[in-house]
């Protein structure tokens, strides 16, 4: 017997058939002699709806509103969800926030889970009951309003819920069957990653492989839940994200991942004087815009070429600010450049490896492709290519590492 | 300076056009002076659809999870019109039944307001803020959970938040302009009253009006709330419910309703023995089927024919039962005619004044209109008519208790 989180997105749960199916997976849990706690998203697309509606009325509209429209979408599917176990026999009830309670603080939109009382449902798991939290949702104590944690919240609160109620497992259903070397829409050759640390699965959502929300990877990293990751439409095993101790035979490049969210901006001619990157990235983060990459290429004749990358979102507001501290910056001239890619090659093995940089400049030079940028972080080597590049650059290194499953 | 709650219910919040003349509409009452608290329903169609999720999954679905999924609709408009009121500079928040609160019983479906705590909505009032409060709602304290008061809810919670708040009035909008003497899709010469005595709004409401439900007419008697109903598209003063102290001219007949959602069921030679119609209604009671008017005929060779009305959505069922306890009951034959009208005659003058309801069947008689079954009560007579006869016979009386308006 094991106690059991399980996690279902906005497209599982998309109607009600999708929702009969869902029932079906738990009872399936349950009659193992599992006890489970089951986390819903909102039905697919009712969320970009309510956002809508309030978008439409005030683009600066009250967070604390916001939330309040927008957490109704998780609580219709609770209470369907809970319907549709009773109806096949499976005792079940529904969970919002605040009934839970699932305490957060008071940044409505993007709220922070601080606290949630387990009690109440380990009480009724025990039971037999099957607890149907609304993911996504928390109360504000001090005010008792309704907050949300963000887009892609309810991979948060399964994790937070499964922390809270000691659950042996969080398995989160979505429309992927689990974490592949890469993106199997890229690489047929891809393969499914059986366990992945949690280190390498944090470097590969931030890289762009979308499959667990961020901040729900770093919480079940600090809080050690293991992870499942599975697909809510076949029957099969996905991949577990767990510490690495648990990961017996650690390959050295575990995945490719590749982002075209980004965009390259190049201040030529910057004075090349002490203090001048401070100034260049301090404005940049008073004006809200988060830098990734950074090179600097050597200087001559007293002044340099500085490069980084900014979210594609960010660029219009990173010129802007850029053009507005020119005086003081001293730059020639600003290039910004939306057409490039970040491709990194992740693995916890790297640590204990050399080489594994110069696999990958050497894999794309033999393909003829132009390394822009390069950086790297202890698990992870990140290069900016031109965007037309994407999949040749990852199909290269995927087969450079040995990636490639049967064909 | 007064303190209004306003409620306004699906077809005035239908989309978010409609939503911006409602907050226009709150904006105007509280530049006029006023402490004004709103009380609103679900969008138009929004209920329905998640009603039918429900029944789709089950029709036999646990109440309270259908209250969890219903009860999202009005928290969607009470954010949405908060929004679209903080946009046009007016200060206001949503509410929602769990944070007022507002305490029900367990009866989950159609749950009754047991208590409301007004203070928070009153010391927010008093700052200049305007609270919305979602209609329909409230919360079961015993186990935390949401209850629904029932369709046509929200003029309940209306009229029970204008109570808790000490309200001067409960302002009802919607898509009709007032109460009339009877329904102008009839008779285009009926009046609307500039005021109406709860008693008579209660008689009207229950024979088929449809402007106000009537737990809510009810409730607004028991605690004197004034109510006011009028339209939220056209800008002019509806019609009061008030103590009829307050009506100075009382008309002998305020209105005439009809309703055609009863049937006739006659049991024909039925044994004429004491207590024979207690064993008739008591079955009938047993099985939940409402009787509305009975009649029974002088009885000769010791039986006599049994006639009385039920709803037409409980005719199978009274027909099941009746057919069971034939051996018992002793009836020859049941005979069940759904094609009939109830046409009623309402006002609180007729406690005062003779020859009412001969006026009545001497405008009947005049159109050759045969009266199938007579009920009176203090303040109301009601006749059954073929329902081929409804809109002849409520102009006829319409005229003859001198209702029409210039023409």
């Amino acid at each position: 017997m094991a106690r059991i989180v399980m996690k279902f997105g906005g497209t599982s749960v998309a109607d009600l058939d999708r929702i009969r199916n869902v029932a079906d997976r738990v009872k399936r849990e349950v009659e193992a002699g599992n006890e489970v706690a089951v986390v819903v998203s909102a039905m697919a697309g009712v969320t970009n709806q309510l956002v809508k509606w309030c978008q439409e009325l005030s683009p600066l509209h009250d967070a604390r509103e916001y939330d309040a429209v927008v957490a109704t979408g998780e609580q219709v599917t609770t209470g369907l969800l809970a319907i549709a176990l009773q109806t096949i026999g499976i005792d079940a009830r529904s969970w919002q926030g605040w009934q839970v309670p699932i305490t957060t603080d008071g940044a409505h939109g993007k709220a922070r889970v601080e606290a949630i009382d387990g009690s109440l449902l380990i009480e009724r798991m025990a039971q037999g009951q099957v607890p149907v939290v609304a993911g996504f949702q928390g109360v504000e104590p001090a005010r008792n309003r309704i907050t949300t944690l963000g887009r892609g919240g309810s991979d948060l609160s399964a994790v937070a819920i499964a922390a809270a109620v000691q659950a042996d497992r969080c398995d989160i259903y979505t429309d992927v069957d689990g974490i592949y070397t890469t993106d199997p829409r890229i690489v047929p050759r891809a393969r499914k990653l059986e366990k992945i640390s949690y280190e390498e699965m944090l470097e590969l959502a931030s890289v762009g492989a979308k499959v667990l929300q961020t901040r729900s990877v770093e919480l079940a990293m600090k809080q050690r839940v293991r992870v499942q990751v599975l697909s809510s439409f076949e029957d099969k095993p996905g991949s577990l994200v767990v510490d690495e101790d648990e990961i017996v035979e650690q390959p050295v490049v575990s995945g490719i991942a590749y982002s075209r969210d980004d965009a390259k901006v190049t201040l030529r001619r910057v004075p090349d004087r002490p203090g001048i990157a401070a100034a260049v990235f301090g404005a940049l983060a008073a004006a809200n815009v988060n830098v990734d990459m950074i090179v600097q290429n050597i200087g001559a004749d007293g002044s340099t070429d500085m490069t980084f990358t900014v979210g594609k979102a960010d660029l219009a507001r990173a010129r802007v600010t850029l053009e507005r501290a020119q005086a003081d910056l001293g730059h020639e001239a600003i290039i910004a450049d939306p057409d490039v890619a970040k491709i990194s090659v992740v693995g916890i093995g790297m640590r204990s490896h050399a080489g594994i940089a110069n696999t990958m400049f050497k894999a794309l030079a033999e393909k003829n492709i132009n390394i822009q940028v390069i950086s790297t972080s202890e698990i992870k080597v990140s290069v900016l290519v031109g965007v037309e590049y994407t999949e040749l650059a990852v199909r290269a290194l995927h087969t450079a590492y040995g990636l490639d499953g049967p064909g």
